[in-house]
């Protein structure tokens, strides 16, 4: 493209502060260097992970940076040394790299990947700058812009049919809670599970149950307004924990006489960790921890995993990046995996606080789509 | 036997109080009830989880009681409906009983039976009396005792060429560790594992994780006079955290380039139990808790999990308590299993309190036997 080995200036959100409202500013963004490529960022959901960092834990984050995680693009230029993408590929961007070269990538038992989140910072460098600032990256993406430079091993290509204000949810919420199912809980047929939480995440973890052959998906949440989606997900029963006096990790195991066979908590609160853990039949349950804190540790007595329950978690549902990613787009255009039904809202980049809002105002969790 | 429907007069260690010396008493023992068996007890092993009921927590306990648990003895006579066993064979008393008809016996992925422990409580009415007064019996075994009455589900029938004051070890503390590492982890071949704890559970680990085929064991106890018999065992490394200014975990994760493949927590300490975990590789690791606490939880950040490790625990090593009992037996018969190298002490019933010294002196966890 006419642009390509040029700074471009577009517009991006800039966080400057904590718990600030973010500034829609004009920005300069360099061209990629070595092994990295430059997209053009065409939807980009606004997730939970955003907006722990931005206004709820601090631990963390540092500033100014540029948001977004969740987003699909295309490419506009690539850096010296990249050989898997051209001008005008279609791709998402991995908040988990591949680079496939490294012990992790070349394990079969992991998404983990020694170049990436969790494993190293989650704020880095970023070629954006702003009013002469250097902005920083955030998870290796910052998709908050119009264009945004991301490393080669942190990009996916999918197929250029793929309708990226769509599948950019592929990109975190829909892979991190359908492979918590079927990657790392490996739910079996004719079992039962119980889901926590019905954000996008929580409702695709619903759709990897039902895809994986679960005869019962338990899906809970103190907002029932999410209840008619995880429905249509593949939810055979919905819980409002609100509506009952006792624990409902009591009411669960009272449900399927002995506590479901998987659980899965897709909120980020460690008081719902254990519920779910605890709702787990002893014996061989396992429960997953699909959602993110780090402001406050989990626990449990010893013997609830001494009779046999176990405790996991997953980043990006186990899917490797660049493999992961595709497959599922695939899916999704083989008319394999429901997308569309995770969108609940379209807006402008300039509408990006309008987005965090509607989220913060979800009692749980809430997936909201701010596409471009 | 001349005695079968008559009450026995013999002697057990009686705990009247907690924390307080057991007692040689002389005690009756009624003839067992439908679906029971009286057993001669020919030796018991002294485990941890006696001490830490009569002088560690109270939570649970009740008074009088006999504890023991870890048993080998013969059959003295049955009770009507008792199909499988007659006077003569010899047997090891179950802590973890199988029914065989429960839906927890029933599936293969799970040692727990509903009739027993955890799931019914840890201390019940026992056939024994003293001094006028009915003493409870602990794990449905109560083995400090030459004579105790125990359910027909509660009893395994092992080869009567067994030595009852060596595989009487196989009844709790062997089984326990062994099977933390082949049946509840699942070792694998070529894999690296890291056991905290050198009493008789860890040193069963060390020996199940040789048994797996473990290329790499790393043996852990602040106290060295463990590590010789850990080395007999398959430790190929021992390592005393006090010998290190890192924090164990770390030192692990440098000792194998990233963490090991599995742990084990053979202690029962909260504190040990999260080293464990962080000690194996994020992506894969599982961390076994096999020591008992019902004191405190243990507790970490979401994140260790999340990363790919697996948390769980175990009781009696997974094995169903009369298949592997017998199963465990014929290995050491057959001179695939070591048993002999865990006695430390035999001593007499009488001498009992003596042997809970030697114990409580050891300063993480120690075998002793208490052989009559």
């Amino acid at each position: 493209m006419a642009t390509a080995g040029q700074v471009i200036r577009c517009k991006a959100a800039v966080a400057w502060e904590f718990n600030q409202p973010l500034v829609i500013e004009e920005v300069e963004v360099a061209p990629p260097q070595e092994k990295e490529i430059r997209i053009k960022i065409v939807a980009t959901g606004v997730c939970q992970s955003d907006l722990y960092f931005l206004s709820k834990c601090s631990n963390q984050t540092a500033f100014p940076v540029v948001f977004g995680h969740e987003a699909a693009g295309v490419v506009e230029s690539i850096g010296p040394g990249v050989t898997e993408f051209q001008p005008g590929d279609t791709v998402i961007p991995l908040f988990m790299p591949q680079c496939r070269e490294c012990r992790l990538c070349k394990s079969p038992k992991t998404n983990l990947c020694v170049n990436g989140c969790p494993l190293v910072s989650l704020f880095e460098r970023s070629r954006i700058s702003c009013r002469g600032r250097k902005l920083l990256q955030f998870l290796g993406t910052s998709s908050f812009s119009e264009f945004t430079v991301v490393k080669e091993m942190s990009v996916a290509k999918i197929d250029p049919a793929a309708p990226l204000d769509r599948v950019c949810l592929i990109g975190c919420a829909i892979c991190t809670g359908y492979g918590a199912a079927v990657n790392t809980a490996k739910v079996e047929a004719g079992s039962s599970c119980a889901v926590f939480g019905l954000g996008a995440v929580g409702l695709a973890a619903v759709m990897g149950c039902k895809a994986a052959g679960a005869s019962r998906i338990i899906a809970i949440d103190i907002n029932p307004d999410k209840f008619e989606k995880a429905k249509v997900l593949g939810a055979t029963d919905v819980v409002n924990p609100n509506d009952h006096s006792r624990p409902i990790q009591q009411l669960l195991q009272e449900m399927t006489g002995g506590g479901v066979d998987f659980s899965f908590e897709c909120i980020g609160n460690v008081e719902v960790m254990r519920s779910a853990l605890e709702s787990c039949a002893p014996g061989w349950g396992v429960s997953v921890i699909a959602g993110w804190t780090d402001m406050e540790n989990f626990s449990a007595p010893p013997i609830h995993l001494m009779t046999g329950r176990k405790w996991t978690g997953t980043l990006f549902g186990g899917f490797k990046g660049k493999d992961g990613v595709a497959q599922m787009v695939k899916a999704y255009l083989d008319r394999k995996l429901m997308v569309d039904e995770f969108i609940t809202h379209n807006l402008r980049l300039e509408q990006i606080n309008e987005a965090v809002e509607l989220m913060k105002n979800s009692r749980w969790y809430d997936p909201n789509s701010c596409s471009d």
